[in-house]
């Protein structure tokens, strides 16, 4: 067995795209900046996110069982600034970015480069992690001229179209 | 629910890293390149690789219970390419690459920015496809200053150090 301080140094290399997840619903609204999202199966359209059970809003997403992926694009380069911030209250981070509720009514924000508005059909939890298992419902999707927002050893980047202007 | 068509083409947004997953043991060699790998937990080192059960691939990797996520960098940009052609044959696949077995047994591509060389301690089928959970065994770092390859809106960039020299 590898030790964690290799595999996260090493996990580093991984690269990812930066989203904002969020929810809403009976349990309240929360959001979070995670890498940790990817595709599963389009039968049907299914994506997963893996989340730490011991962060502080676990709770909303597990209560809410609906959440949104909203990937960042350059334009939204606050955002994920502002979810991955303990420092700033759930109710701050909203009020600091547009968003407006879809299908699920999980908040999706406004210069995402797209949206999965997500119903969570299962969950797993392995060691300190819990992977939702989420059914799109719904979609939107933002100005498609946008560039990725990509997360790669310790630093963002941005992929795609703004490299060809 | 969403459509296909729609996910498939939103999902394209969702930048992911271009990994090369390979497997070697009782049942055979073979590999196959893939975007769906993240990350799960720390406790105990743990990543997630999403595969199609209908792919020609997929019962080496269910008999062989270990798999090795080689992420590519800049040096590595054929792998993706040769291990994505459903024309050209496993055996040959590995002789067009440079590899050796780590710990686990399951080919480690030599030019890679980072291999893990998993255990597959579980699998959850969602639809069409195996999530296999690894626990990571042993890590080779390549070399730092390589590039990223990342996909992103059905093309591949270089996220990285290329960017900044």
């Amino acid at each position: 067995m590898t030790d964690i301080s290799s595999f996260r140094s090493a996990m580093s290399l991984l690269a990812g795209a930066v989203n904002v997840i969020t929810t809403d619903g009976p349990s309240g609204m929360a959001g979070f900046t995670a890498t940790a999202v990817c595709s599963v199966t389009d039968q049907p359209p299914t994506l997963l996110v893996c989340m730490n059970r011991s962060s502080y809003a676990h709770k909303f997403f597990t209560g809410n069982q609906v959440l949104c992926v909203n990937v960042m694009g350059n334009a939204s380069q606050e955002a994920p600034l502002i979810f991955a911030d303990r420092n700033i209250r759930m109710a701050d981070r909203f009020s600091r970015v547009k968003w407006s509720p879809l299908t699920t009514g999980s908040p999706v924000i406004e210069d995402a480069l797209v949206s999965f508005d997500c119903r969570i059909a299962h969950t797993n939890d392995v060691g300190s992690h819990s992977i939702f298992m989420c059914e799109v419902e719904d979609i939107r999707c933002g100005d498609a001229q946008q560039a990725s927002l990509v997360y790669f050893n310790r630093n963002y980047h941005h992929v795609g179209s703004l490299e060809t202007h």
